[in-house]
């Protein structure tokens, strides 16, 4: 019997965490049709993140599976992800980044639709943009990038990449797809992804009410 | 006393399965006032559908009963639901369907309301539409069919199997009524219905907002 | 010990069936800050009926009491609802009222005020216009009357009287207040209410799509 | 060992009562991203209010603290929540003031943002009216004070007491940010807090039907 590259005592801590916030989630609309992903560091090497296709509101210990960094399977049958370069790129470039939630609700959707042609959704004289580590204001504001979607992960990951060039990101959606939010911790990312699901369904809700 | 037509513990298994789904969609407000109706193909011959007019919140075994494929209750005296027809067709029809959900969320019947004289409501350039079976890519448009609503279900009935004959389908509307969908089992039948309620919502979010 | 004017068995079984729904229905948000009242007929002359201002997501059994079909307090110190006489001259002028629920939803109270002008909410074109007993086809037209509010309720009894003399109901709404609804028993009340509810929600969501 | 300045028995108490208020308000989507902050009178000279950061879906008895009524921990090295100084200001103000429930859910921030220009949110002509203590009509009108957003929670204080030296207040909405509701215990706070919450939802209902 081989080794496993990873600490399996680890990996079942950190599953157990993403189960609990996935189920949350889930409960609120934001993962329909099986859609949605999450992964979480688990060493230098190594990241958890949901296998393919997964109900993500039953989601339990066998539905979490281990990738390398280059987002290849280890130790397992399983397929992960079909977007898990997404997850991996962050994990390779940002060494302290810990966790990383996808989710599909309808304001990220909706928001990313009718956006998409600005490039950004400006976020900007609300207090809880205080939710973002770095901000200690609401006098502040937040450009939430829009990506063109693709099927090509390279190509993506290449945009995203352009991003993080030119600015820092706790996130970014894709047009007609869904949001990317990332923390340290899983308590980082979900506070990361709550108020960017928060403040885009205000601005929403505002465009709504005065017609702009 | 005499052998039953179909595998009895087969329907337990189903009848259960069943449960857990329509309590869940109920959950959400997709089932109100005892409406909408649910089945899984039993065996070659027979369904497993709804008792007509049972609280779907509260779903029990004795709430679901057996069919044969032209809709006749096989031995249970419950009355199934009145459009036990529009299940039976399609499972005559098409030897791989194995679930068939037909609920009444807000947004399926406002949708309904809106397109019905377009006749259809288009679904493109959302990731999602790859929840659909067959499906690889965004770069793809649905059409989800509106038919009018007619208290004659060999009426209905009609219509259905002539839209069949022109396109493959995973579900369409009823005008002012609601919404069917299906698949090959109850976890495909399930993603394609959250998948067209998710995509309707859009829908109907951005014609909100943008006043088209 | 003078003996109970009712059966206290029967009352009990009653509080239990009331608590149930009253829980479920708080839970969706529809008695906001302990508002609504719900009603069951006990016998010829006795209704069980909710305490005034009892949280009703937390609804107990010391929470129902009796009255007589005058809303005088039978066998109790408490006080009920202040919207009693609306209850108890349902019970009195119809004998197969069996229970009666009034709620405070969004919904209720936006549509109510809306269509206070008008005087009533009309209602068409919906399958679910068959959830309400006597109807059997979408192609029907209920007017759900809007009642204006007062204080005094033996203005709005007599309000409510006047339109009970004109047509058959099963419920009303009060401008800037909410909706009664009733039934023959518990379930069919249940029924009623969540179809006036739905039916309500999409008439609004319509106009706020097409600007009627 | 030295005493507590404060009964603990009391504190256990009421930490019980906020915790279970809390996760509730939580689960209703009022408190994203960790932020909101929550509090209940101790006894003359202190208070205990939920600790800076907290999941307030997950609040239990260790993320609850003491204050005094200058906002000073006591018997605690944690750091209360940055706007204590608006909680202790009311207790010190008000001897009859029991418990302060301050959230943010969507329609209190979009309200608030809409509202900011005319210093109010004008709230009439509702039955509910009648959950705020003091109130026995639907023909009264409140208005609900809208204040700007500030990082200096001194200047946040100074206004709030300059408008409750000129009328009498159960809540007020902060700029881009928030409700502070109140009451003399929890469950009159609790009242007070899903009546704003529930008026100022159908004002932006009623906005958005009729375009006002």
């Amino acid at each position: 019997m081989s080794a496993l590259p990873y600490d399996h005592h680890r990996l079942c801590e950190l599953a157990g965490e993403l189960i609990v916030n996935v189920r949350e989630l889930s409960a609120r609309g934001w993962t329909p049709a099986t859609s949605s992903n999450f992964s979480h560091r688990l060493d230098a090497r190594h990241a958890a993140i949901t296998v393919s296709g997964r109900d993500k509101g039953r989601l339990r210990e066998s539905d979490i599976m281990v990738v390398d960094l280059d987002g290849a399977a280890v130790g397992s049958e399983h397929r992960p992800s079909a977007e898990t370069l997404l997850h991996t790129q962050l994990y390779r470039r940002f060494g302290d980044i810990g966790c990383i939630l996808h989710t599909h609700s309808h304001n990220q959707t909706v928001a990313s639709r009718l956006y998409a042609g600005a490039g950004h959704v400006r976020l900007e004289g609300y207090e809880l943009l205080k939710a973002f580590t770095g901000n200690t204001t609401h006098e502040a504001a937040i450009d939430v990038p829009v990506l063109p979607n693709s099927q090509d992960m390279t190509t993506l990951a290449a945009q995203v990449d352009a991003l993080l060039d030119r600015q820092t990101l706790w996130g970014y959606l894709i047009d007609g797809h869904g949001l990317y939010a990332w923390g340290r911790d899983t308590a980082e990312a979900r506070r990361h992804l709550e108020a960017f699901e928060f403040l885009l369904g205000c601005e929403l809700e505002l465009r709504r009410l005065t017609g702009r």
